[in-house]
């Protein structure tokens, strides 16, 4: 048996009323170790304390059910819904058990992995569903350790579709959905919070609603930690169930399962599926308008809207759990009517935080990833000392191999047919890549008139933040200074700051400016001449494909070039510059060149060649300007460059 | 056989020649964990490495060398002497090694436990002498390890001199300095740096000098690393010898014993120790002024520096060894007429740093002992985990207790008439205890017409930096908050700047405004009071000696209180607050009214009484202003809680 309990960092918040918290002498160890300082509680608690608090606080949430695709491109397609429909601020996500579809494999549409992605690369708290009919104790407790070594925290136990027509008990199998609850109980302690479906007209196959009501408790008793239900019609049918399980003692928290109406067909599928019957005056508003979805959509709205309020309104209900089907728009206005889609602005570091439960204490990274965040987790996912928080205790692991192909590692979201009306159909020669640089600077169509929406380096628009410097990069873009990562320096701007802001309130942020380019050996050679007047200011790394390094750094030291102050807290540094990742970072940044760009082209093609000629003789440049309070000598640098080539 | 390497950081500076440093990918492990940025060449170097950089340098440097005291009183004033001749900037000191005097035992004035103090407390290099006739291979092996476990790096091995009259080698034992050389190898392999003794003169024994310089060679080619001569008269004899040592092969560094003539008595018992003879030239002139101390002594540093200067002139000669006697004016003048005493006022850290090797990455330190360094070293001499660099991994263990006794721990330096001259005769309430904190801010005579120099939490004069809060402290300790430690806010000033600077050039220093006294319970009222105006922006820490503790300390974090920004290197906090360790911080400061304070008094006497009752009564409290950009509020807090008052 395996017992297991998880570390974590105590959360609570000292008293803060007349006398303030009294206490001994005694202190726990942890409560040192965790000093990043930024919605402890979120990236702490486990789901079923979110939840508490939530409900303490009044604050109503919702959550979002999605299905595992089918395809790979699906795949790619649901993580960008994933980041979209995530930053509204979900409690939590769920990705369904298909048991057709190989669901705890390790193919990138499997459950398993789907629901991996969201926690580890989306930073989003996710339930995974698992089934348990028709199979053995040991697949589901090796799909229950999977799960666990991904760093999922949470399971939805459910018994699943019989696959016979007539559906018979197994001895000593599992049979019904508490018999996995109390498995994974037994099996894993008190690791996993576990989620289970209540149905409010009582499950179909149930003898009765009583007795399915009594089944629910069954499972609440054998360890569930809160309840999700099945889809309904009408607010009345869910508060009566739930007034219904609080007689019989069920306490834990219920969460409604909303369905948004989103068309006619997938609505009759669903109905059959489930065997719940559509109200009459469903029926008689959508049979007349069945072949026109944006009508039917509206009203599923609109009808969805108006339950949602009658729950919260009735004050039993905290959280709203909704059927996405995959798709964003129906749920996100209906959250957006009900006034429970909150885009927080406020970051809790600069860079997008992984959910796995041993990158919580995880504060700093190489800035080299800024805008590759989910490749930077997948080459760093086998390293396990995030919890000493130093990036000096981190930088040692190796990272992931280049080989390491992954759904969003060196592929691009958009269609290969896109991404050559943006990078050129055909490139003429070094110019016309500065050109593409360029209009991605600019915002500009390209002369073709397509405008560059990603990069090889970037695959989103340009950061807000950037365009503080767009100006400046437009300039050294054209005299082809190919910028791919860049910041302005930071004197110390409100933690709250819209633009450049993080971490709880109260506090500073701070910033060294930073640039980094791909650049010929030419401009490399005068650039190195130049950098000797600034030798004691601006801290370089330029290196080629080939490794060929050259710096000024004092022993490889990391240069942090983001930090924040806090009330109370110890300095987070969660930016810097680290010369021995740099190089892990440059295997990837020139990879890209080829794999994103060069492979548009046909082999000997001469456009390929010229994307070819740059990666083997072009720098990666970086360059730190050290002295934050003065203004940013970077672009005199690069100034005193050119002029010099001139 | 204990074979024992190293681990060091590696120190070098990366070639800031035409093209840079060109390096594959590969780093050392520790390169990145060693992020202490400052003086790491000093703090990271072995002594051997640090001569030869000087040597590369051209910078020439000095040493200086003690014998242990014979009382503990003794002992507390040759620490006092370590810190004032440590500023000048010794590249170490070392320590003689008493035969008579149990020299390796656990006694406050044993040669072990005056280097080791040496080492640790005041952040000195040092040598330790050993000598080894007539001690068996386990004695020498267990002093050793002791110096080893101790943090001394660097043993002078030497015979020693014979017991009896007659001295006969012993079979299979150490007949010669040679023998503890290769003993030290063998069992210690190259954790030791090793220096030994030259003869200018040759050894007095040795059958002749050419016989005299083969038994050098020999120690040399037994592993030793550098020479100290015995001490001589005139520079030729050092340059002859010099050569004659270069001649049959000797390269290591050999370094002139300079001994300043400081009176007759002590010149002719040294001579006669040493069986040299003064020349001539020399007796002509002391003779007729033989009772005329200041002339003897003036003369001993006129005739040292100018052969200092001839010997540094000759270009053979990079640092000069200083035999002190444990006096301090004679030596000091010579160096400052020679311009090698150098007051570096750069600090590597803004608190005095330990040398002992385990403590070289240490880089956070709580702020309460920063008038107590050595008693913050002594409590956390058992801690292990410096080498991780952060506080939170620190704080776990737990401080060395209080009824530990140690030399500078409870005890003052200043004798028992001067205290109660400063402290008071008698006190005649409360109000007698704020005149004393009051006249040791103001640095003006209390009403007896004394100067109020230290403090029992202070045992030196106020801090050049606590200055620029005078005027205010005076305020506040006259109306009976009694203030211990403080700093002002500071943000972003130059590394360099000579009252706040610290750590290497080109960086910028920062501080959070702190504040931290005794004061009674009325007033802890009503400063909660108003503190609840403050909540957001102060955080406190109130506690009495009972160990009740108020706070909003959020989940009793450190909050890092100064911090600096250096060019290529990682943030360094070296200061925070840290809640856990001031828990262990209250035990020593409430410890201090009783064992400094109360003590001077007879039992039952109203002044003791006194400060018994303030003892038991009075809270310790810590303040930061968290908002360290805008002007100090800590002073508006106290002012706020004084008209609350009235």
């Amino acid at each position: 048996m395996v017992n297991e309990t998880q570390h974590t960092c105590s959360a609570s918040s000292s008293s803060k009323s007349d006398g303030g918290s009294s206490s001994g002498s005694e202190s726990s160890k942890d409560s040192s170790r965790c000093s990043t300082p930024v919605l402890d509680a979120d990236r702490h608690e486990r789901l079923r304390e979110k939840m508490r608090r939530r409900q303490d606080s009044g604050d109503k949430w919702f959550s979002l059910e999605f299905f595992p695709p089918r395809t790979a491109n699906a795949a790619v397609n649901l993580i960008s819904r994933f980041d979209r429909m995530g930053a509204g601020g979900p409690l939590f996500i769920d990705v369904t058990w298909h048991p057709a579809g190989d669901p705890g494999s390790d193919k990138e549409t499997s459950s398993m992995i789907i629901a991996n992605t969201a926690v580890n690369y989306c930073g989003l708290e996710t339930i995974l569903h698992m089934t348990c009919c028709n199979q053995t104790k040991d697949e589901i407790t090796g799909h229950l350790q999977k799960a666990k070594r991904l760093g999922l925290k949470n399971i939805m136990a459910l018994r699943g579709d019989p696959v016979g027509e007539e559906w018979e008990e197994e001895v000593d199998g599992f049979n019904y959905a508490v018999d996995l609850v109390k498995h994974i109980r037994n099996e894993f302690d008190d690791y996993f919070d576990i989620c289970v479906a209540g149905y409010p007209k009582g499950h179909p196959e149930a003898e009765s609603y009583e007795a399915d009501l009594r089944h629910l408790k069954e499972k609440v008793f054998a360890g569930a930690d809160f309840i999700i239900t099945q889809l309904f019609f009408r607010s009345e049918t869910f508060l009566k169930f739930m007034k219904d399980c609080q007689a019989i003692g069920i306490t834990c928290p219920i969460i409604p399962g909303i369905f948004p109406i989103q068309g006619y067909h997938s609505l009759r599928q669903l109905v059959k599926l489930s065997k719940l019957e559509v109200p009459q005056e469903i029926k008689d508003v959508i049979e007349p308008i069945k072949d026109n979805d944006a009508a039917i959509r509206n009203y599923g709205v609109e009808l969805a809207v108006s339950m949602c309020r009658e729950l919260l309104d009735s004050g039993m209900v905290h959280g709203l759990h909704f059927y996405t089907l995959n798709r964003e728009v129906a749920t996100t206005e209906v959250l957006k009517h009900l006034g429970i889609w909150k885009e927080d602005p406020r970051r809790p570091l600069p860079w997008a935080v992984s959910a796995h439960p041993k990158r919580r204490v995880e504060d700093v990274r190489p800035i080299f990833w800024a805008s590759r965040p989910k490749s930077y987790i997948y080459r760093t996912q086998e390293w396990d000392d995030f919890p000493n928080g130093r990036w000096g205790n981190s930088s040692s692991p190796a990272f992931g191999e280049l080989k390491d192909y992954y759904l969003f590692y060196l592929k691009s979201k958009s269609p290969r047919e896109e991404l050559l009306k943006m990078w050129g159909e055909e490139l003429t020669g070094e110019e016309s890549v500065f050109e593409v640089f360029t209009c991605y600077i600019t915002g500009e169509p390209n002369k073709n008139g397509h405008k560059v929406t990603c990069m090889p380096w970037n695959d989103d628009p340009l950061a807000t933040e950037t365009n503080l410097l767009k100006e400046q990069l437009e300039k050294v873009n054209r005299r082809g200074i190919l910028t791919i990562n860049s910041q302005p320096n930071i004197n110390g701007k409100p933690s709250t700051d819209p633009v450049v802001g993080w971490g709880p309130s109260g506090g500073y942020v701070f910033q060294k400016a930073y640039l980094e380019f791909f650049t010929s050996s030419e401009i490399v050679t005068a650039l190195l001449k130049v950098l000797k007047k600034y030798e004691l200011r601006v801290n370089y790394h330029i290196v080629n494909v080939k490794g060929q390094n050259i710096t000024n750094a004092p022993d490889l030291q990391p240069n942090a070039v983001t930090w924040g102050i806090f009330p109370g807290r110890e300095i987070i540094q969660p930016t810097v510059v680290d010369p021995v990742s740099f190089l892990s970072w440059k295997d990837e940044a020139f990879a890209l060149w080829i794999e994103q760009w060069a492979k548009l082209y046909e082999e000997e093609s001469p456009s390929r060649m010229i994307i070819q000629y740059i990666h083997d003789n072009y720098y990666l440049v970086n360059l730190v300007d050290n002295d934050f309070p003065l203004e940013n000598c970077l672009w005199q640098v690069v100034d005193d460059t050119f002029e010099l080539l001139n």
